[in-house]
């Protein structure tokens, strides 16, 4: 299975990350925290981050730590 | 998994948080409990919420306790 | 997890809730009975209910025994 | 747990109730069986049948045995 | 739980059925096999089918040997 | 349960199958693998394969080996 | 079960893969890992990609390393 997507994700704590979410909003931040259920935690971003659209999707920066329900993400994109 | 979701929560405890759910309302209030399942229990806020707008939702402030299924929720905001 | 969301429901049986579903529907009544899906039961409120809108949603008062499935509830407020 | 749903449905067997759909149907008939998913066995009502309406549904009677899945359901009047 | 869902269709077997569906189409058959899920196999009916309409819905009769994913279901009318 | 549903699809490998999805497209191809969640993998059938309608639905021919997530499918026809 | 769809899914490690999501987009990358969810991981494809359209879907070539939701995906074509 080399390279399971929970073992990128633990090598990609504390890495700014983009989240793309079913409801068709992207977040980027600081990805502090993750779960088996793909649950993840996000932090303001410590530098000027790449709100760069992603696709068609725009991207906002998280502004205080937040959490989001793993069922809810499409794609997460370091 | 550093700083895991559930572990959010918990340190969350009597902290006002901001809550996101699937059908496009978002709630203020105080986090009283929560499960594993981030099912949530709000309680009305102590001193005046925040209740400025979250991206483009609008965020009302909890009255009374609220018990929320986790099933609903996007995001929770610290 | 200080105030689980099952717990609070326990505290709450024979109290008036208000259960708020996905399909924009809410109702009013008695809490007889749940288990851990949050099925509910609810039974016609023993006094003259509280139907007033909770926010958007206008809220029907139970009048006979009636179990909701877990999967339809957003919130349930007491 | 006072009162649990599944309890109410096993009190319940022989009698006739009103199950809610998610696709906004509802039916009424005897309840024959069910199971802890909640799937649930209707026969065809042995009286007339009350199909008054259900708030905003229209409420058919079984006419021949009928299984339905319990994911469908949202509520269950008896 | 008396007449079980699961036991009914197991009562069922080698009778003509009629399914159902979530997306609004409803097959009939005969029911050759299931599993615990609800998934069920349907074979092309011995007998001129009774594709009569259930309530709204046009109903198909199978033609082939045709195996429908238990989440699908709504209803399963013997 | 005689004939359950992956004993057919066992019994079905290797042959060609019309595989209906939930997003309203249909896919035949040869049945070259499944699991238990009725995932399976199609090859591009041997021979010209049957693209006649299911239906309403149009059928395409599967060109390379495709993996299907089960959650996807509405039926498999044999 | 013959050729299982996870037993494919580590066959195509390093290969090039195409991905249909269920909200109508697709991606075209290296598979770098995967789970038992159907989880994901791509990462940008060593070579000029084939993005050539999939159907009626329009197929993006993947830039950065990117982990895909299984339970987003409707197929995935080597």
């Amino acid at each position: 299975m080399s390279g399971r997507p929970l073992d990128v994700l633990e090598a990609s704590l504390e890495e700014t990350v983009t989240i793309a979410l079913k409801d068709g909003t992207a977040y980027v931040g600081t990805l502090s925290g993750y779960d088996q259920h793909m649950n993840v935690v996000l932090e303001a971003p410590g530098e000027a981050a790449d709100t760069e659209a992603l696709g068609d999707l725009t991207v906002d920066s998280v502004e205080d730590t937040t959490i989001i329900r793993g069922d809810n993400v499409v794609s997460i994109t370091l």
